[in-house]
């Protein structure tokens, strides 16, 4: 009888992660994870499933649509997270007589999303989000700032830029020519500067505020000159010095003293489209690849987790795009391909040698060496060109000679070069000798 | 008009992960990772969602129960996987032109079960797999087996034991018998010998196979004696030395080789009671807490993902139990408490200072220390407590003085003494020698 099978696939919009790919982002998480750890930023996690009212609160049109919502064994409405910030609100709502005010937490982990999977755009993607929260003031403004540097040194990324503004400066804008109601309309507009063109921005803003407004809003967001000429065009254009352009006098102060300016620019482009955001808001382009968009991406709020209740939460908080910036460093030829974590793979010539070969790999280990014992009887041909596809450098041979003497044969798998006789503290000076 | 509050709360379940506890799991999880990266395992990740027809295969009743399956938005049969290697075996079968044999790979990540949540079972747990797919022979056995016991002592834990066993001599035993057909029942039986004792599985044998037969499992099972002994007593159970005996005795002299003789120990009671197994199997114990039962269990099986290719694939491997080995960990007083990945807290006396204060913490984190920057203002002795309750050690207070003459005062805020006027290099110098 035959068998029938079932064919092997993942739902539209999914997808594995090979080894090369997931080296590639574990590699990249655990980097941010050392930025964010070494900050004083601890790790949280919440479950993947929530309840749908929890998630959704009062509905929300687009996201609703896009949700994995479905009842439970036991009938429950739940839904898979579609993003961390909303279980973050929970999080803190639940959790407040527990943690220490102001919180900064870390968060690295998937969401769903039922999204149309067109242009690259997934429905089971990683989300990394950092947050201080509890407070309003100028150190935890300064800190994600920083951060957003830090993750791109961190990834040794040198020629990045985050540009920010002030959310609060806009909307004073708006305020001194009585246009606070379009607000939203606006803000979604200028968000969408670098995509459409400052043409396209002008015309449809004439067509929401009119025509002379338009081209001062036009005024508003053009960027151009040093941080005092920018800031002080601004400061004319709301009407004079006041409380937000102080903060970002103050933040632009400090990153100077840092030694950092040329990483910051003032861009009161930058409006982060969310009504979400009330202070800072800021981007992060790599200028080898601006076309990707922005890498690193937050700002400021003042009411995480009202929905859960009543005490209003300020805070100030990043979220950096993993998948995109994968992409980023993968253009940018920074990202490398490495198939293992091993540079060394030993190859016992047969199953008596077993036990000597992984004594040799326990040694290799505790010099900080990765090394993979092949098991299988092969050609030494073939367990070659194994270890070539993987990426791997050198092989240590062992045999009956090696195992009466204490030694090992190593083998450099680029050159072909052999060295037998070796010690084992030879071998490993050798390969670390090289690496550097 | 008041709001109406959404109760935060999560599923029946389910839970969050607070900063200790998130840290402690983040601790373990990449120790096992060390393990595994070091020996030439690779991670690969798949998706949490997939086809239910994946998932359930020709469906098998406890687990079709337990699984979360939904219609998506576009009516696929779709569920949350509730294991790693069921996803495992269809990852092999979908890429497996992609992939070098033998493939070793890890997995940690979650899994879903609607199952009762009485006793401690969570619906949302982690799995942690290791396994080396597409050979059967000693040197893979071998590998898994000591990959058992690295991971043990990459927790500082030196009083493990791994019991293993081969199913085939089991097989052996009741084809000898000629009970063969009952052996799904009686390795079921066995199986629970560790919580049901030695009374009752006679009880139960004889109820299953007959009285002599029954006596004479129980000979079988009894382990004790030296490996020698043990090992003869099977041979002579099975009707004389055979492959599978040959094999564990080439495991025993290759673990004796290395030192590791006595934490490993030939236990005939260990058959791993699912059907899947078909070769070697072991546990692993904790002897300072045997009653959590085994942390990381495993086994050969030849039969991996033939629902999805024709090629049969044989693998060995293993599983550890997070959530458990986390539980032993905390009962053995091993785990520590942190609530914080810093030992130091900043303290700038106003915003004049933020600047200078970060530039510290930069120079402490290229030292490898890493420091929170405390920026709201409160009085020191708020901030001292704060810093206490996340049991950082040490303050670095930084005001105009310190700013001036660039340098820090380092207070130990476990013995209260202050040291004024210290350079950074000073206080880096007294803040690691402490910890040494």
């Amino acid at each position: 009888m035959e068998r029938v099978l079932i064919q092997p696939r993942v739902l539209k919009g999914f997808r594995d992660s090979l080894p090369a790919a997931e080296i590639a982002r574990r590699g990249l998480i655990e980097r941010l994870e050392g930025v964010f750890r070494q900050s004083g930023f601890v790790p949280i996690d919440t479950p993947a499933l929530e309840y749908a009212e929890i998630l959704l609160g009062k509905g929300g049109g687009e996201t609703e649509k896009q949700v994995y919502r479905f009842a439970d064994n036991g009938q429950r409405d739940v839904a898979l997270r579609f993003d961390l910030t909303v279980p973050f609100a929970r999080f803190m709502a639940e959790h407040a007589s527990e943690l220490y005010l102001p919180f900064k937490r870390y968060h690295i982990a998937k969401v769903w999303r039922g999204e149309n999977t067109q242009k690259g755009r997934y429905r089971e993607f990683y989300q990394c989000d950092f947050d201080c929260v509890g407070q309003d003031n100028l150190g935890a403004d300064l800190e994600v700032l920083l951060i957003a540097g830090q993750a791109m040194r961190s990834l040794e990324v040198n020629d990045y830029k985050v540009h920010f503004s002030h959310r609060g400066l806009f909307n004073r804008f708006l305020t001194t020519r009585s246009f606070l109601e379009k607000s939203v309309d606006l803000l979604r507009l200028v968000d969408k500067l670098h995509k459409i063109g400052r043409d396209e921005v002008a015309s449809q803003a004439k067509s929401i505020v009119g025509e002379s407004i338009g081209s001062e809003l036009l005024d508003f967001i053009d960027g151009g000159g040093d941080f005092e000429t920018s800031i002080s065009r601004i400061e004319r254009l709301v009407g004079g010095p006041c409380p937000e352009s102080q903060r970002l006098r103050s933040l632009m102060e400090a990153i100077t003293e840092l030694g950092l300016a040329e990483h910051y620019r003032f861009d009161p482009s930058i409006t982060r489209g969310l009504d979400y955001y009330t202070g800072l808001v800021f981007e992060t382009f790599l200028e080898g690849v601006p076309d990707i968009g922005s890498v690193c991406s937050g700002g400021r709020y003042d009411d995480l987790g009202s929905l859960y209740q009543k005490q209003m939460l300020s805070g100030v908080g990043g979220s950096v795009g993993l998948d995109r910036l994968l992409a980023g460093l993968e253009e940018l030829g920074r990202l490398g391909h490495r198939e293992s974590y091993c540079s060394i793979i030993i190859l016992p010539a047969d199953d008596s040698l077993l036990g000597y070969a992984f004594g040799v790999r326990e040694e290799l280990n505790r010099h900080g060496l990765a090394a993979e014992v092949f098991t299988e009887q092969r050609k030494p041909s073939q367990q070659f060109i194994h270890a070539e596809r993987k990426g791997i450098e050198y092989a240590l041979i062992v045999g009956a000679t090696e195992k009466a003497s204490g030694t090992v044969n190593l083998r450099d798998l680029r050159s072909r070069e052999s060295r037998p006789g070796l010690s084992l503290e030879e071998a490993i000076r050798a390969v670390k000798g090289a690496s550097h």
